[in-house]
Parts: structure tokens; sequence; C-alpha cells
């Protein structure tokens, strides 16, 4: 019966993983784009059933996923099947503040947050998911440092959704005894919060996060290992991003947009071991680019015997795929680890997948080298 | 005393290293752009003692290094201790053939190419090197596949110059116990070749080889990993370089051409699984451009749920002093593998230091999978 | 009843120019990607009316522009009344020689190139056309210094197809004494051939040539212009080009890609006024690139007190929606410039349309500077 | 004893400025990177002589230009003439405020503007300067419409450094009759006020401006003039600036990154007719770049028949050295102007050598097109 699946955010991610997942049901198209596809025995992409899908947009809740993935997906052909998929009511918490959506959440309709919260994990526990996936709009950054903080402040709105619907999952796990793997793949510190990961290994539940490594960083982390493991000095590093979608709307807002940098900046001294001079930011927002960005980088560098070399790169890259193939990927290997009894947060996984890969102090290491590590602790547990 | 070294080959690469290599040792430059600098325990890249460098083009032999660099070596203070390093005359075997460069080998001065090869190999177990380094011009492709073949026909000179200096090494070796490496950074076949590579373990010797891993090749290997990891089908590949020193004008003959698009190729299949359709050429002269070659590179493939998207790379690269990090760091790599036995050649090295890693039928794995190994295998030799 | 034009040709220019022409006719799409298309008064793109369509490929010869352009041109909804235009078979005179293509030419069926020619003429004759273009795959360079010359060996085959069909246009302009057009947008000198012009100039006729002006050439020009009016010395100039079509295809053919490589070097000096060092080619062929080629150009140079910065261009570009729009605009140009008695050729629009603009020492200059001319001495002819 | 010039501002643009010129007139340079620069025929750069340098900086009034281009000038060898020129105490006006300099003006030193302003003219008159030309950093936008606004509120210093400046050297002109041309090469609005412009007519005077056409913007300007002509339709555009010098770091201030932002961005509308949706903007400070700014630009855009093509640029482009060039050109320019009778401002120059060429209400050509009108200009008034 698949992998029980809940998608938080009826955006362009949940849009463009619905439309592609329903596609490689039928072989539509191949299993291109999704990380270790073609080595996954345990659970398989194909394998994945979206049993919910939630956001707060009055624009999409109670409507079908047809009917908004034909306007997100730049595709013919929307998969018909996403007419079944209807779009529940989650938390607000302030979410979508200053971003001109008109959002009602379950805390407005019910009249009180703790409530809604509640009724958010009584709705888990009906859907009895074993994969939750938070994918709503970029939210400020923050962090909890302790679970008592976390408890009391999570279903009180106050830390944001990303941190309620976190926290609602654990709850939902202890509460069911079903262990559930959240997967935050969004700036917000959920294993990054040393109050979350305690919450989650309390709950025998496993959260993933945070921030998934799309885009040009995951590129720009490979660059920069390959320059480090060739000695060579990077003197400076420019990278540009403008896009045309939401996103980049959202992150015209300085404290979003100040999220997006914190979860790029630490890989440049994590990776090279020195803090080379950098600028690396979301620059602006240009419509007609849709979700297919343009990224330039330069990095100048110091080779063997003060000899100065330069590298660009320019791109074109589609955000919204690049995050549904991480989606497709995740999702099998976080249910096979639950099933391998992995609890709190997993390292390894989430140095591959994100972009502040939990749990706190995780050095920020190349997406290659994540890789091969991951590579190899999935082989020994049995995964791949 | 150090790594007593020698090299083959007075151009570009052997004189950008020697600058660097005696800047570093005067502390003028710290150890930039030499992998693995900082780790290297055993033997480091300061301990590298020049004791001799061949040539057989006749501006070039009995001339000194503080001369020839100062040509070919866009720096100011060039070191005059590089006036103490005298070229002598060694195995031509008709390498510059067709390149318009007045050249005279040891065997039209002796008019035979087998006392000549004799003489080299005397003048070898005078000289006691711990590790020889090939950095002659690009030589036609070829292969060797039974050591009977090379006993018989390099010392004729019928197998070209690099695997005549490949195999006079070994009989060095033979000859005085003395246990070498022999480094080859060009094409032609040495570790690549199970004739060559059977002939040195006989020898207690070590070849390294072929082709060093300079330029824009390493980073389309990382590039290509990258892609592959994210399970990205990678549509086609263009890779553009062009320079202005003597490699590219030799580059223009298309047997020597073809002996490096031979190189670079096989990476491709070796990496993604398939033989994605690719162009990956040196493709011209421009002699302003100089040492610091211009590179263009354009990647797309297919992303999850089919979309296309498209990397593009320029870079500016300065091949040779690429190549003369690579040498320093080789070069003690090599003397530390001899210390600890090993014979033969070496594979894992030969990953991370090649474009066309021996033995035959190695893969070609990209450079940050191949470092890491290597890292890993330098730890478990206590080399690093 | 608009103006009569025959197609040479029945390649991807031609289908591309035809779907795009319906499209506009139907008011499908806007007038986009014609020089002067919201100026043009006396005729119009809309006005254009093709009567004929010749080609020597056996696989187009006899077939409808609707079966052959929804295989050429990537786009949905090829226009249905394509389905009129049937491929007439036309003078083949080697001109597809050692491209493995199975063609036949009217003088192969006929016997004779003499009476092939003759024929064609005849065909014209019955066609009546205002404006033939030349758009056949690219034939090795050819220049005709006499009309002597031109007479004697165009209708025996001798000087290939383009100079054939020019030829043959003058041809139908004395006999029947409708003044013709002939706009050759290949290599082959007519505009560049004194004999030709003189030829036309006699029949009553207009020749424009040669070579259009598509893809990264005229950019370069006017990079170069602006290089050069802000006083910098260029230092170096490189270009790669790679396509997937069957243009890029046949230019590994090396008389054809030095056919190319002269109409496009000769700017260089013109525009700088030296000749910078400089490397223009199309490089090579890689299939999955399609008509959208991939452009790579470096430009370093001096500026003000000797600092030297650089330019570096990337840019995927269409040569054949290109070359559509630039026939949609030469045509009802060519058509107005007869009625003006325009004769011999027309230096002015060549230099606009055109890479190697007759006649034969016309100055390559900025496409920009160009195009400020052409308005110029359009709007004293009234033509705008 | 040629051109005598004045500069205001002794920071980048004049160190680049003055190191060129010096050694252009010891013939150590040739004129590379000077528009006309071998056309002018009236006065030539190697006239100019710079007999006064201003600033407010206190670490640098009172200093040679030796000594401050030493620090600004990447390049050995800095004229030691400069020792020679040293730097006055200029009107402040508030225009480094919040930038972290340590500035004092005239009217700090004297107690009051209007003296200041008075004592600036007085020594101006001394020095009888035939150009004055405004290089200071970038100030906030401001436009000032009637002249009656001018004479009231630029001595006050409320109109800002520049037009302060602008009106003292009017004011000087009509005081001493010696027709005088201001250059403003800043944002602030000199020739784009009508207020200014007829100030300067009326004193006789000549003012040009304004803020100029240095870096990308020009080639910008070219590229989407290519564009227009060539029919397509513009989609996006998307261009980043980002270097290293205190330029950039001046314009991380919101109201002058603003001025520089509109300055660019008319030209969008004015040269292509329509506004095409773009991002233009200088992106950041990235101190390792210094002066030469790395530049990247993506424009989209639809060509004949809806196909979609790119070009990116990516450039490395040293501001100052662009700015010292029009410099030296605009100086012999603008004198050679006064000397034929022109007055108030003159559009065709401006239109070629600023980024917001007045007066207001002029169109934003191409640069091209711009320097074709200009030589036409300059030939009728026999200057070239």
């Amino acid at each position: 019966m698949g992998i029980r699946t809940v998608l938080i955010g009826a955006g362009g991610g949940s849009s463009y993983f619905l439309v592609g997942l329903e596609r490689l049901k039928s072989r539509e198209v191949p299993p291109v784009g999704i990380p270790l596809a073609g080595l996954l025995r345990a659970h398989r992409p194909e394998d994945i059933n979206v049993v919910a899908v939630y956001d707060v947009d009055n624009s999409k809740v109670g409507r079908d996923m047809y009917s908004i993935a034909s306007k997100l997906v730049p595709a013919s052909n929307i998969p018909r099947s996403l007419k079944d998929i209807v779009v529940s009511r989650g938390l607000h918490c302030g979410s979508l503040g200053g971003l001109n959506v008109d959002a009602t959440g379950l805390e407005d309709v019910i009249g009180s947050p703790e409530r809604a919260f509640e009724e958010f994990v009584n709705q888990l526990a009906k859907l009895r998911p074993d994969v939750i996936v938070n994918v709503i709009t970029t939210e400020p950054m923050r962090f909890v440092d302790s679970e008592g903080e976390l408890v009391r402040l999570a279903p009180q709105c106050a830390l944001g959704a990303t941190l309620a619907y976190a926290y609602a999952a654990a709850e939902y796990s202890t509460k069911t005894g079903n262990p559930v793997a959240f997967i935050n793949l969004t700036p917000p510190a959920t294993a990054n919060s040393p109050g979350v990961v305690s919450a989650f290994e309390r709950a025998g539940a496993l959260v993933m996060g945070d921030d998934a490594a799309t885009g040009a960083t995951p590129l720009t982390a490979d660059l920069l290992e390959h320059m480090a493991e060739r000695g060579r000095r990077v003197l400076s590093i420019a990278q540009f991003n403008i896009g045309g979608n939401s996103d980049f709307l959202s992150l015209t807002e300085p404290e979003r947009n100040h999220s997006k940098e914190v979860t790029k900046s630490s890989m440049v001294s994590d990776i090279l071991g020195y803090d080379a001079p950098h600028y690396i930011k979301p620059t602006g927002y240009l419509e007609p680019l849709g979700d297919r960005k343009f990224v330039a980088m330069h990095i100048e560098y110091e080779s063997f015997g003060g000899f100065r070399d330069e590298v660009i790169v320019n791109a074109r890259i589609n955000d919204k795929s690049n995050l549904a193939g991480l989606m497709a990927s995740a999702i099998p290997v976080a249910k096979s680890l639950l099933e391998r009894g992995v609890r709190g947060t997993y390292a390894t996984a989430n140095r591959f997948y994100m972009k502040m890969p939990g749990p706190r102090g995780s050095k920020n290491i190349s997406k290659i080298v994540a890789y091969q590590d991951l590579l190899r602790e999935l082989k020994k547990l049995d995964i791949i």
C-alpha cells in the first residue's frame, strides 16, 4: 500500500512532485532526476502514496491538485488523477505575513491556535502518514534550543508554521505509536534545533532537515570541494540568483532573504577551511524567468606559483523540478530509515539532501562527498 | 637530502614547477595549488630536489633553467638558483617530428638508438633519482601489450620517447636496485600498457600514469559526477579549449590532438554510466591567450519530470601552473609509496592525478571521489 | 497579389520561413524577428507569396512542405496550408557531393546540364517570380571574375549550384523582361563576383549577397564596433559554434567549413582597423543541440592606461529562425528596390543582411552602423 | 599651454586618469581606450593640462596625487610628475554623509556655505580652467527645475556637492567671461536639470552630463539596439554588477544605489520601444574584485516564428580605466565645442558619453548610434 505521505504546502514543489510522480507511476517518464533512484531496494519512488496536501492559501484550500498544478507546472498533460487530491486547510501561524496572500489557517477557523494544533494532530492520526514533507513558503529563520520551548510555544503558533507542523508530527507519532519521518525542506531549523531533535527522539520519530539542497548551492559546494582538493586558494566567490516564481517574490522580503543567505553561506568556510570573501544571495525577482532561474557565479582563485585563474558558471535551473526530484528520493529513504530503526535525526542523509544539514554543528561538506558517505551507510543498512 | 628527481622535458611544465618549487623552499609563496600539501607527512613538496632536466630541443640543451623559465613563465623574479640546473640531452625517438623544432636526440649524437638508450640508463645510474617525471610534448597515443614488445622495441626508439624513457627507468631500477617511480604526465600509455606495468613490477619499481589531470577535464569529471548523483540525464556536453602556448600549437597536428581526445572522452561513459553525446576537444591555438587557456563548456540535462536545465562554464585556466602543482604533489606521494613497498602501478593515485588512469581497464571516476579514496588509502599507508 | 517568390532549398531555412510566414499571415504570431517589419510601407512581409520551392534531395522532391517542415521545425501546429507547396526538382551541380544525401538534379534526369539549365529558366518564366531566394546547403567558396566566365561555365554546372541558379535568374530576367531579385543567403560569391553583378546589371535585375548574417557573427560585428568606438585595443577573439542540424554536419567537411570561415573573418580587420588575432569558426556537430546552436565567445582587450578587460558571451541561437526572419525582411525590401529601379547589386542592403556583403571590396561594417545607413537610404527611396 | 582642466574628486577615476595621461604624454603608452583619440584634430588628449584637483576627504586634501594614485591604481611606475599635483579642499555639502569618511568641506573651514561657495568661485577665477570635470562619489539623485532654484539653493549647499560645483562653474564663467565646460560624470542631474542648463546658457558656458557611460551599461545599450534592429522581442533582461572598490561600497547605501538604477533603466524602453521586464542594478560589494568588477547579464528573446533564444554576457571590466578613457576624450571635445561656440548643453555628445544624457527628455539611444551621430556632427564642426 505504499509509503503514506502528507505534503505541507500546495505550491510549485508539491505540484511538480505530484505531476512527476504520477507520470513515473504510469511509466510515462523514466526515474530521471531522482537521486539513488536506480539503487533503492527497500522502498522506491513509485511506492509513494500522497494521502493529503495541506495549505492555508484560500485560493488553494478546497481545490484539487489538478487545477493547482495546471497553473504552476509549465507542462501539457497534467495527470487527471490529481483531481482526487483536494487541498486541506493547515496551520498558518503567520507564515505568509506580508506576502499579499489571502490566507486562513485552521487556527483562524477554530479561533484558537492550541485547539487548531490538536485538530491537526487528530487529522494526522486519521491519515496515518509514514512521511510528512514540509515545502511551505520560506519563513524567517528560527532556532529552538530546548524541547520545553518547543512544547510550550509551537502549539501556540509562536514559532511559525514549520515548527508547529514539525511538533505536530512528533505528537502524532507519540500518540499513535506510528513512527513518522518529518522532512523539512525549508530554512527554519528543525533538524538543526536541539529541542526539535530531542522531541523526535522521544517520540520514536525521525526529523530530516533543513532547507532542500536545490538550485545552484549544491553545485557551488562541489565546485568549492574541487578547488579545495587541488589546494587552490579561493580569493572570491560571487553568486547571483534571479527567478520569476513566488519564491523569489517572497525573498524580496529582507527577513526571508536573510533566512536563505544563512543556509548558503556556512558552506564556504566548512568546505574550504577558511572564510573566503563571498557574496552568495538570491538577488532578485524577474517574472518572465518563471521557475527556471538564472544563476551566475564567479570564482577567482590562486594556483601553484601564485597564478590566478577564474571560473564562471551560468545556469538556467528549475528549482521546482530539482526539489521534486529530491522529494521523490528522500521520502523512500526516510521510510526505509524508519524501518531500520533510525530515530531523532540522521546527519548522513541531511548532509546530502539539505543546504543546512542538522543536527546543529554538522559540517557542511560537499555534496559529492556527502553522497558517497550516504551510499556507504545505506548499503550497510541494507537500504540500497 | 630530499627526493632526488629527474624531469624529462624542459618546457612550460618544468619551468613553472621549478620556479614555484624554489619559491616554496625559500618560503616566498605558501604551498597553494598542491593537492594534499598540508597533509603529507612522510615526504613533503619542499623535499623535492631536482638533479637533472632532459630535453632534445637544441635551443634548450646546454642552457640553464633560469634562462628557459624566464621565457616561459610570465612572472618577474625568476629564482636565480635555477641557473644551476643545466638541461641535458635526452632521447628524441621522433617525438617532436612535424613540429618545426630543431631537435637532436642522444641517438643522433651517438649514432644508434640502442647505445643512446644504454647511455641514458647509465646517466640515470649516476644521478640515482627516486622519481622521474615525464612532461615532454604530447606524442601520438601508443599502447604496449606485452613486456616482450617493450623490451624489444623501446630501446630501438620504435615506441616513441615516452615509452623509451619509461623502460629506461625500469632498467635503471633493475640495474642499480634503486626502486624508482616513473610518473608519466603525457598521453602515451605507460601505466595503461600491461607490458610496461609488468616491466616495472619485475624491476621493483613504480609507474604512475597517464596524462596529467590538468585543465578543464577534472572539473568536467566532477560536474558530471554531480549530475549523475542527482539522477539527471545528461543530454549533451560540449567543451572547447583554446590556448596560446606550444601545447595548443602542437595539437593542431591531428594525431597529437586525437591522443588528447582519447584521454578525455572515456570519462563521460565511465562517470555517467552511458555515453552521453559529447564534443570534448582541444579546439584551437590563439597566441595572445598564452598559458591561460580559455575554456567554454555547455551541459544540457533533463531533471525530474522531464524539465531541461543547462549549465555553462567558462574559465581562464593556466594549465602549466596546474600541472606544476600536481607534480609538486605526485612526487612526494610517489616516493612515499615506494617506501611503503608499492610496486607496478597504483590505481588509487592514478585515478586522482591522471586523465587516463592505469592500469588498463581502470574506470575513470570523478576527481572528488578519487581524492576521497586516495585520502583513505594514504592514511592506511601512513603517508598522510 | 503579393510578391511572387521562389525558394531554392527545401531545408530548415525554408521550412522555418514558410511556417512563420503562414502564421504571420493568419495573424497567429506578431511580426517578431523581422528587421524593419514595422517600418516597411511599399511591400510588407505578409505580402510574400511563395510560388515554388526547389531542391535535389530525393527524399524531398515531390513531397509537400507540410511533411518536410513537420520534420525540421520543432513546433506543434505546422500550418496545413503548406500541403499545397510541393517541392520541385532543381539543379544539383554536385552541390551535395560528399554529404551522404541521395540527390538527383534536373541535369541527371535530362542528361545534360545545359538543357537542364534551359529547362530551369523556362520554369522560372512560367512561375514569374519577383524574388528568388537561395538557401541551399553551404557549397565550397567560389568567385567569378568575368561575365564571360559566368555565361560559359554556369550553365555547364561547372561553378556549382548557387552560381547556376544565380545566372538562371539573370537569364530569366533578360528573357522575360521581368526584373527579378536574386537573394543569395549562402557563401558562394554572387554579389561578390564582378562577373555576376555585371550579368545582373545587364539583365536589369538585382542580386543581393552573400551569406546571410545570422547566428553569432552579426553580434560579434556589433561587439567589435562597440570596442572600436571606445578606442580599446582588442588583443584576441575566440568564437566557437556547435550545433546539431545538417548545417553543422556538412561543415565537418573542411572545404565547406573554410567557406564559412572566410565570410566571418574579414569583419575583424574591417571593423577594428587592424587584424586582431582571432579564431572564429564553426567548431563541431552535436546532434542534441538541434537548430539551437551553442555559441561561446571570448574577447580580451586593453583599455586606457594599459589595463586588460575581458568579455565572454555565451548564447543559444536558433540560426534557422534567424535566417527565416531575415528572409521575411529581405524579400519585401528587394521587391521594393526593384520597383525603385535599383539594378546590379545594392551594397547598403547587403551590408546589413549579409556576412560577406557584395560588391567585392565592400567593407564589412558593423551591423548597427549598416542598419542605420540602410534606414536612411530606404527612407530616401520612400520604401520605409 | 594646453587645455586647463580642474578635476573635482581625487578618487580612482582621477587617479587612473592622471596616471594614464602622464604616460600618454611621455609616449609610454599609446592612446588606447580613448574614444575618438585618433580623429581629434582641434584639441587632443595629450593637450590636457590638469591645474587643480579638489576633494574633501581629509586623508586626501593636502596630499599629492602620486601618493593617492599609488594606493588606488594597481600599476607599478606611477609617474612621479603626479607629485606636483596637490589636492585642494573643495565643497562638501554633505556628499559623503553616511559613508564613514572623515570629510571637511571648505564650508566647514570657513563656517558658511555661501562664503565657501564664493571662495571656490574665486579660486576658479585664479585657476582659469577651460574644463571642469566632476567625478566625486555618487550622490543621491536630484533635479533642479528652475534657474531660480539653482541660484538660491546651490550656494547654500542645499542641492548637494555636484550642483554646487556646477553652479560655481557657471558663476566663474559669468564673472571672468571665460567660457568653461563643466562635465558631470556622476548621477545628479546637471545637463538633465533645465535650471542648470539655462544657467550655463546665460553664462555662455557648457554643461555636459550626466553619469559617465562606463561599465556594462553602454554594452547593454548596444546589445539591446542589436536585438531591436533584428526585430526581436526581448522577454527579460537581468544584469548584475559586483565590485570591490569604494564605488560599490557606497552603493550599498540604498539612496545612492537608486541613483544608479535610475540612470540605467531608462535605456531599456528608450532603445527597445517598450519596457521589457528587467533587473539592472549594482548588486554587491566584494573586496577582492577591486576595480575590475564582475558583470553577468542574461537576455532572453523571441525571434521569428516564436522561437526563444538566449544571450549571456559575463565580463570583467575596470570601470575606473573606462572612466579615465572617457575623460581623456570628453575634455578635448568639450574644449573644441566651446571654441566652436556651443553653449548650454550638447545632446549629441551627452548621448555618447553619458548614461543619462541631458537635456531632460533626451532619448537614451544606443552607444553605437550615438557615436555615429557624434562623428557626423564633430566633422561638421571641424573638430575631427
